[in-house]
């Protein structure tokens, strides 16, 4: 970092504004994968037209720029390990236009996913998408990853929930994608090619979003099965029936026992796997679609069902799953969590041959995740200290990944590819696809500066 | 066309299945805009490898080609206005696999969108996109303009119902973008970018489409207004209420008047507006949900609401809608239709503007669309023998445009460019914006040879 680099940037966004100092620019080195590299500043911007100037600064210096919102990120996507800057969105934090007439927020990328929720909430209205850490994470940070969460089974992902963006593309120049309204087909669709992207073609200044009524009411149903082959027929039963519920969750044996051995469990002995639903819609009608959706969590190998009849008692039913995070947080301080997605009916499948991984390379594994979506958060139950396990379980983690590959699943539902996964996505992907990807990649950031390194597979802009 | 193209053609997919007398290649010359250019030849493909060897030939030989389902578009987008192959893909129409337990069917491209919809309807699903011509159109079709219809007010447009596809690109190479699951985010997006591109980015040879269960149950209802501001005043109260409904259907003044001037109509004379609105859902609770669509409708200017109460009355209430396109045939046979989208909230500034254009222009124009997405369809009733009418009337387009962009709209919401607008997308589209397509379709299309002219404005790429 030249000095007239530093100064370059003060110029732009002011003095205050650009952090040098390597104990200031500490905490912008790392998201939640535990990696970290010591960026060369930190630039804090507020406005499009200082984003714009900065990556145009980067440009013609040919210097590595990394947007970050507030680092929640588990895959190392804004880890700057190449060096170079990182540009914090988090100060451009603006919920520009709430427009309940046509159902759209148009907010900048540092708004936290919860103060967007908070400022709709008065309108009726909430923006779908909903990841774990919704009261930290920003709108920015879930259009980078196209995070999503429990809801994403009835409504979806960012991908579905944005219209239109605005954005610096590599040379410094803006582009504006998609539209405004809820329909349009003219040019080509950059709106969910940007989405998903983590920073490495473009940074989005301002993003319309495209906002759901709130449902008026909501019923809580916990099922309980005697194992993860029962509760998977129960997932697809459900899924075949026309109610879609709003959250269908999961944890199988492994979870379950877990939880048992750190907290007083009101289940039962024998359950070997557990589904937390939910069902929203009108309060008319609403006990009859969650008796329909009941009936087909019924299924051969049922243990029980119980349904929150107030708040106290929802509450009580999520006690089990909201358990877990600590839990495993205590036993594996630094277990290797995936996010890998299968087709509804292959979860059977992929536990068994989990259970399988786990006997033949020694790892403990617990899994849980967002059912009616196939996403499985894959946990392998580490010490980092143990450096025969940590190679045992790469092992079992590659042989994971041909699992779920086998399976026709993905490798990554909503957390990403950044540095974690990046050496794995030529399984997924095929060369010439993969090609046409950094080809692209190339017209949006033709000096490479955005993100270097994270997404795609090394190599593969060699082409 | 050279003896040697066509013999390898034939090597391709056998003698009977390439025309090149101009008689049998005229059929396929034309689409719904009444464009018509002749084709060198016509190729019918069965399979996806054969698709791969025409393109690799095309590709070679540097000879347009130009996709082509059931020619139902109406922008001219399969008009092979510079010469060249047009590709039938009309014979690819194996439903692959319908798998209700994951809620995906995979389809070839030539598959219409009705034959989809039967074969789903046992199994309890459906494809939401729904165009009028879903009789005739196909799969193939509806992905490369994104076309919805009534349905996408509550259930979208194929962006949001398709998970994976296989295509062939410029080159002759296969890609496959996507998944086959509801979550996954490995890569760039590039399914929604093949999606509303017209066959200028590749040639899709087989898709991965999201079903939704069909619903329980559905209620019809029409509500009359005195003038289209308290019409378009409903529809917002609609849009803003939690229930959605899965049609909100409008016929302007003007459009009542055409089919009162054809048809016996059951409507009062004062009525100046029409919504049509279909609320479906669980048999239980409809009723409820019906009534709370109904009180968001009652706004101030409302003459009537009518409920049906059968099939027999559904069929009643829809007739004045349907009446609608043949009386418009009628009168002005060669009619511009257009295709425009504004915020649902600026509705009402576009009836007032386009009153205005109607009479500074003196050329009648007749709306009705789908109101829910702000999704007009502007018809201006011209005589094509009337040269200085025509003229007036694309006087008039122009400043159509204009206004919609002013409003925040979009030139196309189902249509697609084609050639009908390309040389109006850099008046919505920014020239940054527009470069950076052009530079992506370089990519999928080296030598310019998928549907050359179509989509973007020509000289874009020359940038």
């Amino acid at each position: 970092m030249t000095d007239s680099v530093r100064q370059a940037l003060a110029g732009i966004v002011g003095e205050t504004a650009v952090l040098t100092k390597p104990g200031d620019c500490w905490p912008y080195g790392y998201d939640n994968s535990r990696r970290h590299a010591l960026p060369h500043a930190v630039v804090f911007a507020t406005t499009h037209d200082q984003v714009k100037q900065i990556v145009q600064l980067c440009y013609d210096q040919r210097i590595n720029l990394i947007a970050r919102g507030k680092g929640t990120g588990t895959t190392g996507a804004t880890v700057p390990d190449r060096g170079g800057i990182v540009l914090s969105l988090e100060r451009m934090d603006r919920i520009i236009e709430i427009d309940p007439a046509n159902r759209i927020a148009r907010v900048e990328p540092g708004v936290t996913n919860l103060a967007l929720q908070q400022a709709l909430e008065p309108h009726g209205f909430f923006w779908p998408p909903d990841p774990t850490s919704a009261a930290v994470c920003t709108i920015g940070g879930n259009l980078a990853y196209n995070s999503a969460g429990p809801r994403a089974v009835k409504y979806n992902t960012p991908r579905e929930n944005t219209l239109g963006l605005r954005a610096v593309i590599g040379t410094g120049e803006e582009i504006r994608t998609g539209v405004i309204t809820t329909k349009g087909v003219v040019g080509y669709d950059l709106t969910r090619l940007l989405i998903g992207s983590e920073g490495t073609l473009a940074i989005i200044t301002e993003a319309v979003l495209k906002l759901t009524p709130l449902p008026e009411a909501k019923a809580t149903v916990q099922a309980t099965y005697e194992d993860m082959h029962a509760a998977a027929r129960a997932v697809s039963a459900i899924m075949a029936q026309p109610i879609t519920p709003c959250a269908l969750e999961f944890m199988d044996g492994a979870a379950i026992a877990m939880v048992r051995s750190y907290s007083d469990l009101d289940l039962p002995d024998n359950v070997g796997a557990l589904l937390m639903i939910e069902v929203d819609g009108p309060a008319h009608g609403l006990t009859e679609s969650t008796a329909s959706v009941i009936q087909a969590a019924r299924v051969e190998g049922i243990v029980a069902i119980k349904t929150a009849e107030n708040a106290a008692e929802v509450e009580k039913l999520w006690l089990t799953r909201k358990a877990l995070s600590p839990a495993l947080r205590n036993i594996a301080p630094k277990k290797i969590n995936e996010d890998v997605v299968v087709p509804v009916s292959r979860i059977p499948d992929l536990i068994s041959g989990l259970e399988a991984l786990s006997q033949t390379f020694d790892i403990q594994i617990v899994n849980f995740g967002h059912a009616g979506n196939g996403n499985i958060h894959v946990n392998l139950l580490t010490d980092p200290n143990d450096r025969d396990m940590m190679q045992r379980a790469h092992q079992c983690l590659e042989q994971t990944f041909d699992l779920v590959l086998k399976l026709g699943g993905t490798l990554s539902g909503e957390h990403g590819v950044g540095l974690e996964k990046r050496d794995f996505v030529d399984r997924e992907i095929e060369p010439t696809t993969l090609h046409l990807m950094n080809a692209i990649r190339k017209q949006f950031d033709p000096h490479g500066i955005l993100n270097p390194g994270k997404a795609l597979p090394e190599g593969g802009d060699t082409a």
